[in-house]
């Protein structure tokens, strides 16, 4: 809807999300603090742990957005590939990079753990990449172009979607607001479409719901100036009012 | 990794999940009932509520892919394009379809609801399109080519699913073992890799976990064969067992 907004997309990869054993959490997270910040999130993909899916899909969402993000398959086992498949979907390789070594050495020092070649694995990033701090367990994420590669463990992932976002050039902020009501979609719809005719810088979205089974349904506006989101909320709930509907939060 | 399977996609149209107001829980529902029946998931996007998105991500995806789902959008408000969009991306346009209308009138006439124009949309269905039963709320989804539109409430979905994947071919079922450990990635990585290299026809996928600030490590078996993945399991748990580690399940 803004065009005033840069875009972001998301490729998580992961075969443990394709088979359903592992319910993803990292693309809400993520479309959150985007929203937060101005950036418009308009794609998502799930790829399998495959060197070919995961270049073809980071180079058509790197090519077509701001910000391409990635989730998962950067740890020390045989199916953790991001690293390298990112860098030959930038046509360069990995290297042992020193400041990644270091913090890896020093991570291990610190611990009862062996610092093993597996565990050197995870130093080896892209030439030219920029490390992603890792509060949590030292394996950084890295930068290249414009390519932010993240942990897939959702804490980490976290902590490294705080400390990156804050430094990505945002856009105008959309603000949202929204109106829940016992009125099934199919009552409001045709005054809904009316509403949105006529206000095209807002965009409603209307999303049923089913609850202790009854259908109803959350009505979500979204657009920059709160002012004109005031005005439409105030015309919907004026609409559920006069179809004799429960406005619930 | 199985060749022996029908492969699968799945389409999330949906601001909502963009957004991250919404958590998808579609995909992990389609995805087991997917693997219990044979077929692979290869692949799962979130597109926005746009046609030209939707038309592409479709185009492209039902042809790579046995089979092609979508959820959402297939409603009565104006952002529920999903059935006017897959039309144009199988090149062909909507027609009042008489079954659809018919169980819509019935629904409707067994409700305090009006059967008003909104209403009537969700029984606009592509040409030559073969509907897919809505025990909950009537509007049906609908297949067209590979192409099996769903909505994207869950309970609605689920029930779609459970109707549509039994009536398609599946191939070989992957069986599935997890192992569960105190012990962390980085160690047990090398020898995991070697038992990986040693069963091809297994596939090892190595999961990262932190529970109450420790890491520690899922290890998923999949394949075909019972008697090789117990082969695998027993390796595996001897390889925890030399490293000194808890087995947790």
């Amino acid at each position: 809807m803004s065009n005033t907004q840069p875009t972001a997309a998301l490729l998580i990869i992961g075969n443990e999300i394709l088979s359903g054993r592992t319910q993803d959490k990292n693309a809400a997270y993520l479309a959150k603090k985007l929203v937060e910040h101005g950036i418009r999130l308009v794609e998502i993909r799930v790829v399998p742990d495959q060197e070919e899916e995961i270049i073809t899909a980071a180079q058509a969402l790197s090519t077509r957005y701001t910000y391409l993000f990635t989730t998962g398959g950067i740890g020390p086992t045989h199916d953790d590939i991001t690293a390298e498949s990112i860098a030959k979907a930038c046509d360069t390789t990995l290297e042992c990079n020193a400041e990644a070594l270091s913090r890896l050495e020093a991570h291990y020092a610190d611990s009862d753990q062996e610092f093993n070649e597996a565990r050197k694995k995870m130093a080896y990033i892209p030439i030219g990449a920029v490390l992603i701090d890792n509060p949590i367990s030292a394996a950084p994420g890295f930068i290249i172009s414009n390519i932010y590669v993240m942990a897939g463990v959702p804490v980490i992932m976290q902590a490294m979607t705080d400390a990156i976002v804050p430094t990505l050039a945002g856009g105008a902020i959309i603000h949202s607001r929204t109106v829940t009501t016992n009125l099934t979609e199919g009552t409001i719809a045709t005054a809904l479409g009316d509403i949105q005719h006529a206000h095209p810088t807002v965009d409603i979205g209307s999303y049923p719901y089913i609850k202790n089974g009854r259908l109803g349904v959350s009505i979500v506006l979204r657009g920059e100036e709160g002012s004109t989101l005031d005005d439409v909320h105030r015309a919907i709930t004026q609409l559920i009012t006069d179809h004799s509907g429960t406005i619930l939060s």
